[in-house]
């Protein structure tokens, strides 16, 4: 066991503060990683709030990790000391089912482990996150950062970035392809950039007109203004595709309405019932509307690769750990362009008492 | 033009009665067919009732269209006088969009000229259906009825078929694909068929007990009653794809539980509103909803083609003309297993007027 810095809520609702975890000792299949950078996630103040119930304190977040590797176990074949490596929303999955066996970790038949407040597959040991100086990861689930990409940017691709890139490749977006992304936060800024290093003709569909600079400084050849019912209904079957990143409850009518012949709306965020949707809407233009959850391991290595080559990185605001409180409040007001993320170097010069 | 004997109603509730219909002088791409039989769909008896509103009368309804061709016009290439013919929901579409140009004429974007209560695309008159001696119809939009398929069972192929077999297609349904359908009417057992056909596993999810048997006969190899909880429960993430033949709306949140990683459940008879979806029943196994409407002639060839290769036919009542009020009645009760075919011999029998 070591003993690594951290941060994280000992109860729902208090501020994060600064502790002090235990990591386990190496497996043979285990690395050790001394994180550099981590990103902080909309579900990390969701989980530190206990907001879907399952909370287990003390909840040191982060799934957006990024770091270096410090030691490997025997049986280590894919990475070694001082690798660039990466980690995002799962740790383990059970490696014995069809979804694993695809490549589809995130749909595991047994459950995948989530990089916090999980529950280890050996141990049943609660699982700590990135907002610490270190963590000790089962080798498959350590992913490769390239050298072409920035390792201050990589970390919102691990649970921004699959999020958005998963249903960007399973619909097959590329050259031509007109997309449409509603809403401009951390995921929707993410999927206008890849979508665009796709080839896509990219829509931004927002609710504030003050955003379409934004919009467009991102890459988006569009803006449509969903308050704007002569726009919509101009834009009516004009899409192939849109990524719905709305993340509470709300009518998908007025947007399933946009797409043409075979087109697929997906669902990102929305985990409540959702308002009564038109059968109509689907069967007459042979529309669907579909979900999808963050993305496998391969498919993450891929977007690392493929934000290395195309240079695609998120636009980030570096913070330090001790703003950790601040950050979380004014992501949950919207007031970050587009993710924070922490520079951990930050926690290394903390005392923690 | 032409007068035919036909059956049709004058006004919502009334009966149909026997009437004379006029038919157009040809045209020169024009196909006139003389009917031998036709099929009874569902929607007939909302369009005779003017259940959607838009009923324009007289209406002669009926697009299960099935006869053998008695002249063409011109420049006719592709049918010749005595060839065996049908012809299903729609007589023409614009010819010049992407859907015209793909070969899914149903989703021209225009909008398709109804077989009948539409408007001829040339004089706005409008169109009479199947339930008569003759019709003339465009030579693109008439089908070939293979010499293996027998006549009097083609006609089910036209509407009920060929709305089950576009998304079984669509979806890739073929060998080991684990299929639901969804209710056992004209459609559910058409698509029992043709997924069995196309080598699938197929299930039934029935709301009674009693349908077990037939829907074993019809080669389903498992029923599920819906109305089970543990049996649904049981069954979870099990199917690849979901017919859903519901007619009304519906909760289909215990229907979209049942389909496995990017399951898809296709709608093809609610148009309202549905129950509210959980977003997080799509987004936790990348599942999809989507909706289907019918199928282009390209697909309703293909159809007539594979049943006449595959012996897949529609099991059928056949009725004469003059009882048509009863198995209007029956069919609105479902008491009919699963598809009445007007035998239009009994209507040349009849004098009109």
């Amino acid at each position: 066991m070591t003993t690594c810095k951290a941060y994280g809520a000992c109860e729902a609702h208090a501020d994060l503060t600064p502790m002090h975890i235990e990591r386990r000792a190496l497996r043979a299949d285990d690395v050790a990683i001394a994180i550099d950078y981590c990103g902080i996630c909309h579900s990390d103040a969701h989980a530190v709030n206990n907001d879907w119930g399952s909370t287990v304190y003390p909840c040191v977040p982060g799934h957006e990790i990024v770091g270096h590797v410090t030691a490997v176990g025997p049986q280590v074949t894919r990475h070694k000391v001082g690798d660039r490596v990466a980690v995002g929303c799962m740790v383990d999955s059970c490696q014995d089912c069809p979804s694993c066996d695809d490549g589809h970790e995130q749909n595991c038949s047994k459950g995948l482990t989530a990089t916090y407040n999980g529950k280890d597959r050996h141990t049943g040991a609660l699982t700590h996150g990135g907002y610490s100086e270190g963590i000790v990861v089962r080798e498959k689930f350590v992913l490769r950062v390239p050298d072409a990409l920035d390792m201050k940017f990589a970390g919102p691709l691990l649970c921004a970035g699959i999020t958005v890139w998963t249903p960007l490749r399973r619909h097959g977006v590329g050259k031509g392809s007109k997309v449409a992304v509603i809403g401009l936060g951390g995921l929707g800024h993410m999927a206008v950039k890849l979508a665009v290093a796709l080839g896509a003709e990219v829509t931004v569909i927002t609710t504030s007109a003050g955003k379409a600079d934004d919009a467009r400084a991102l890459g988006a050849a569009d803006v449509l203004l969903s308050k704007d019912p002569k726009a919509m209904q101009a834009a009516a079957n004009r899409f192939d595709f849109i990524l719905d990143t709305i993340p509470t409850k709300h009518n998908v009518n007025p947007y399933l309405m946009l797409l043409g012949r075979d087109g697929v709306l997906v669902l990102v965020g929305a985990l409540e019932p959702l308002e009564p949707i038109h059968g109509a809407l689907l069967v007459m233009n042979n529309r669907s509307i579909s979900g999808s959850l963050i993305g496998g391991l391969p498919a993450t290595q891929e977007l690392l690769d493929f934000c290395a080559e195309h240079n695609v990185l998120p636009n980030c605001e570096m913070v330090d750990v001790r703003d950790i409180n601040s950050a979380f409040q004014r992501m949950q007001a919207n007031d970050v362009k587009y993710r924070f993320v922490i520079d951990m170097a930050s926690l290394r010069e903390t005392a923690v008492g």
